[in-house]
């Protein structure tokens, strides 16, 4: 991986991503104005701020759209003491190692570019596992679809037609990792990319890459570690609080060119997601639903007040995002998606997300694994086989592999 | 009724509106130029066009947003020759009086201020039957609730919560007369208003008053003739033609403050409404579904093109409409509804508006007349008895007069 940023850099901010919270605004004035080596050694106590350093920080804050009130180095560096003494980004380096994953830092060639529009609020790094190779996705081919954790059955069927829609047009689903919607978001996306080479979802985590959240999850969160992508911007060992989630929320936003809200109540994280996508004036679309849910209240909200486009499938999901086929010839490294599973339905993708490759499996044990009633895995199963997707043989079903 | 208008010119305009159709843009030039006696007098040929006649048409055609192309007094006069022998306004005018209906026309006390907005495009006349004393609500006071004729059970659900929650703030409900959601908001808004001694709702029809279009409607139409209002731009005997429903929708949409679209199919005459509401720079609203109903296509396409604001509830309906208070306190002859009926919910308004006044009836025959199950008819007639709305006697249930 070609790099701008040296192995102190790298460390350092490996170290200041354990020091300070997501969007500790007088610490990321602090590495604006001294770069991180110097800022890690400020905020340990190592090296003594000059004479202007708080006037610096105070003018990169004043121009930071949103700094609250008047937050000082002296009282951030009393903060900082009683973590400072547990740093050791060294031993949190070789844990995303050995879960087979990397550290990114600004200058990095696969530094996602789209983070930029967050200004001074920039993540100091990203912890990333899984398909990194082909680089994260370009902002204008990543759609958020976020959503409610107590989803309806209506939210996860948008949900599913939404994201497998968008991966067969190219593009990458990018969500929270959370029950309901997200976790809906990556499934759907994974199922419909197939074996497809590049990352079909993101899901961008409020903890430590070295644990799954909600722990419900875990086996969805390890299928997008292996086939998609897991990001954080806290370390190894971080647990997931309520700060983080509201500040993961902006980073799902900032990486994504559009965002989609299918369901959200009245008060909802979605919503917060929205408001950062708005922000960095990224298009925000919201699925409009009963008017009897609550689970629509908020999606509503959004239509109602104009700060989200109604949308009702992925086309016009897509649409929002813009131009596909302009992206898909400017991007070089990442490529869409094989769209084998054209009109397929979500039904039959999770099915054929769920056929083995050598030996054949049943139709029982395919329902357990797709999550779907044994008579709509039968009737599927005859429709992939039409469709040249799936075969019989002795011992159940399995894929076609196409020639 | 107080009127500018004299006998001649009344009966001038009952005849024209037989004569010529709705939206005849060369006829409404002449009357507009010539004035209605004389305009008589040259469309049946015994009063010869001056020289100058055509030169004004035209010039009042060209003002006129909607002129097509170039329509020319000789071509119309052509086209009224047939229609002009079977003239017989007094005929017309004894038979709406016959319906205890009268005919309106520019200048009386009771025409509608509000179709000004139409400009060249108002109608010739107004023909009305029902409550007339009060007066045709004002436009800041109605609001249309239109949609699909074949209407979910979704759709008539929210026109119902719609319907009765707006005329419960004080407004007139006004639609089309149609199957689904337009006889579903007439139905409500009767059935919220009970007893008000002011019009709930009005029924824009496409064919002559003497009859009721569908034939389905009849008893509906007649409820509505009977505490409502009946209004139509062509005179008793007129059939409904394609050609009247989609002009009939501009005056619902002109007598209407605001336009709300309950379900509406990708192309709908819901929607032909919604785009002339717009026009005139009326509000309009609509109402949100499951992306998956055929019948929210429409409503979803007018949010997604921004001529739509999304309406959950009759209080974003009322919102929209604007402030209701203010238009009371202005309003002189048009009072509110009482508000005995605040709180309740669709069915027991079903419900109350079932129960007889004298004799009682028995639950069975309630749920026929209301429409509802009976196990629906014994919970909501046990709330209207706490409400002390219902009463039961040997004979069975009956409306109690409140004091």
């Amino acid at each position: 991986m070609s790099t701008a940023a040296g192995s102190g850099e790298r460390q350092a901010r490996a170290a200041l991503s354990r020091l300070m919270e997501p969007s500790d605004w007088v610490g990321l004035a602090l590495v604006a104005a001294v770069g991180p080596v110097d800022a890690l050694r400020i905020a340990t106590g190592s090296l003594a701020p000059g004479p202007s350093l708080q006037t610096d920080v105070q003018d990169l804050l004043g121009r930071a759209a949103e700094d609250g009130g008047a937050r000082t180095l002296a009282e951030a560096l009393e903060r900082w003491v009683p973590r400072a003494r547990e740093l050791a980004p060294g031993r949190d380096l070789a844990t995303i190692a050995r879960f087979g994953g990397t550290l990114l830092v600004p200058g990095d060639e696969l530094w996602p570019e789209a983070l930029a529009d967050l200004q001074l609020g920039s993540p100091l790094c990203l912890w990333v596992r899984g398909r990194l190779d082909a680089g994260i996705p370009p902002a204008q081919r990543v759609v958020a679809v976020v959503g409610s954790r107590d989803s309806t059955g209506y939210g996860n069927a948008v949900t599913g037609d939404l994201a497998a829609g968008l991966v067969q047009r190219g593009c990458c689903i990018v969500s929270g990792g959370a029950y309901g919607i997200d976790a809906q978001a990556h499934r759907s996306a994974m199922a419909a990319a197939g074996d497809a080479p590049v990352p079909a979802t993101m899901a961008v985590m409020a903890c430590g890459l070295d644990r799954y959240y909600p722990a419900g999850n875990e086996e969805l969160l390890r299928a997008v570690a292996e086939r998609g992508l897991l990001i954080s911007e806290v370390p190894p060992g971080s647990a997931p609080t309520r700060w983080r989630f509201l500040q993961r929320n902006r980073l799902i936003a900032a990486l994504a060119g559009t965002t989609i809200v299918v369901e959200a109540r009245w008060r909802s994280g979605a919503l917060n997601t929205a408001h950062h996508a708005a922000g960095l004036g990224r298009p925000v679309g919201a699925v409009p639903g009963s008017v009897y849910s609550a689970n629509s209240a908020g999606t509503h909200r959004l239509l109602r007040d104009g700060s989200a486009v109604c949308v009702t499938d992925a086309a016009e999901a897509a649409e929002l995002a813009g131009p596909f086929e302009a992206a898909t010839a400017e991007s070089g490294g990442w490529q869409a998606p094989l769209a084998d599973h054209d009109g397929l339905g979500v039904e039959e993708l999770l099915l054929l997300d769920a056929l083995p490759v050598r030996q054949g499996a049943a139709a029982g044990k395919l329902a357990v694994v797709a999550g779907l009633p044994e008579q709509r895995v039968l009737a599927g199963l005859g429709r992939l086989e039409l469709a040249g997707l799936a075969v019989r043989d002795g011992s159940g079903w399995r894929r076609n592999r196409r020639q």
